[in-house]
């Protein structure tokens, strides 16, 4: 693929309606896999009493966030490009498919599209808490950020091969399951890590 | 995609051939799905002696729900649209896909197959009951309500984003899959909270 | 789709080039079924000792069917349709897609290739017993009779729908995979019923 | 499939742009698998304190070879085909779809993705040790010697029939999910036989 023009867009350009159409579309998106995802983990936290972390959590985890994953990618796909991650995004931006102001408004959309979903998590939880990442005993920062460079390496490279490079064929039929499953994967790696 | 007009239909409608063939491909759909879902949760309660509520029986039921339903979805892709759900029903109804009529007559066809599947697995099993949804503890009417809410309109905006929509190209091809995905992911979240 | 003929064809194709080709791949396909599901049983059996229904012993069992009948079909797809499963041929036979001398030839590849599996796994695992199903308490003939009839119905009509109707479109692609799927979900049902 | 030739190839193949971009993607793939299905089995050893043969961690270890062969297949598909197997470049050699040159490129390329795997995950684990197959109890090198055997037959099969076969139409679309879905159904035979 050959590398293309990096471009910062135009100020016009963010208050179109296709890029407005684009945003919500990244909105719902990234909705509908953060209440999947996150909220697999919280209801696993629920049933076994803050034990998140047994086998049988981390197969739930990783099905639940390569399944939506998939879905999230597979309805934004013809509209916004299904990015939902925000690395992603970025590595559309450098590879020059979208411009900074574009990428900039997918960003806004896609942390507000976790935000909304962590809210609703919370309210229909009767107020559980939403659970974050950290790093388990024996494993330093830089450790971490080694995996989550290798996992976030794996995610956007397939995104590249299978939905952006314009040669993929039919290999652009499957991408938005790949794209889910590559993190579903890596989710049975990294989550106990 | 243009807002279309909600039509009701004449009556002749639902005693033609084809709405008829599509009603009893909805019962079939609809049979095969609630079998496999609710046949599942019924098989692991009885493998649990009524704790059906396990880390594993969940991922259980995710699978079960998200691989019959894809099925369900498929069979009855190309003659009734592979509604299965009431809601979908609803939500092509109001896009203006399906006549009120034909509606009406997909939901009869929908509650038949369900009620079926039912007294199926209850010979089968030799009579074991058919469990149905309750509040876990600490989940008040509207917290619940909420969660309905944003799982039934994940499902619906998959139906409209893959199968419906006439701009979808490729995506179309593994819509069911991603229908049916959907709805496993969000039973891992909706199952025990 | 219309009622075709039932034929019995002529004793010459048994030994035709084509038909040979068609029966050694229903015998490969349903070596690689049998070996991953019957072979994924024994080993969970293996592992703890003797009680393979458990949770996680059922959800074992409905991924390696799933995933395995899923590539079986796909393999020999496009040589003898890959039926897999005596009654799809069966299916097959009653709507007139194969004739009777050709559909014996595969049920005669069925049952070696199932045959050969077994015997591979029996010297592979150091001559463990291949396990068979059985009744679980509760559960008279007739039930399991019904169960079997809802299941089987819902694997052959899943391949009419999915693979052999002529109208079936692009669902061709993903059939393969919901014909694995079904036995998958099913299997979540059956195995402890 | 006629046979083809068997064919060495020129010294200069291995020093071309196009023949060092495949060896670059087998690295990447081959890469992309090792870490999600080695490091699965790490993070489960390291959860279960060492205890990896649980029920729970082979479905896991299923689930993540599955997923992720898929994906690195996908990824791979239009650049060198997406071999990621040594077994499956052999296959291809001994059909004649590759030269012996770009063969042994390949393998190179493979072992190093797998090393630079195994040397990340040990980073990123604060060094844990990356586990190798063993024989379990009961077991000799010839019944272990059968089961692979069988097992590598099911994979190299898959692939000509899927992704190979010129003959093999829609199916190449589904293609690398079958040959990453044969692997996840036979880890759950072979882990623990």
């Amino acid at each position: 693929m050959p590398i293309r023009n990096i471009a910062v867009g135009h100020y016009h350009e963010a208050t179109q309606p296709d890029a407005l159409r684009a945003a919500l579309a990244e909105f719902i998106s990234t909705l509908i896999f953060v209440f999947a995802g996150e909220g697999s983990g919280m209801a696993f936290s629920k049933l076994t009493d803050g034990a998140s972390n047994t086998p049988a959590g981390l197969i739930a985890a990783a099905i639940a966030h390569a399944f939506a994953l998939f879905v999230a990618v597979s309805v934004g796909a013809n509209i916004s490009g299904g990015h939902v991650n925000p690395a992603v995004t970025f590595g559309a931006f450098i590879g020059g498919n979208i411009t900074l102001l574009r990428g900039i408004l997918y960003w806004i959309a896609q942390l507000l599209g976790s935000t909304v979903a962590c809210l609703l998590l919370k309210f229909a939880t009767g107020g559980l808490e939403t659970s974050a990442f950290s790093l388990s005993t024996g494993v330093g920062v830089w450790n971490a950020f080694v995996l989550e460079i290798v996992m976030t390496f794996g995610l956007v490279y397939t995104v590249y091969a299978t939905a952006v490079d314009p040669k993929k064929g039919n290999l652009g039929i499957i991408a938005p399951i790949a794209i889910g499953f590559i993190v579903g994967a890596n989710i049975l790696v990294g989550r106990c890590i």
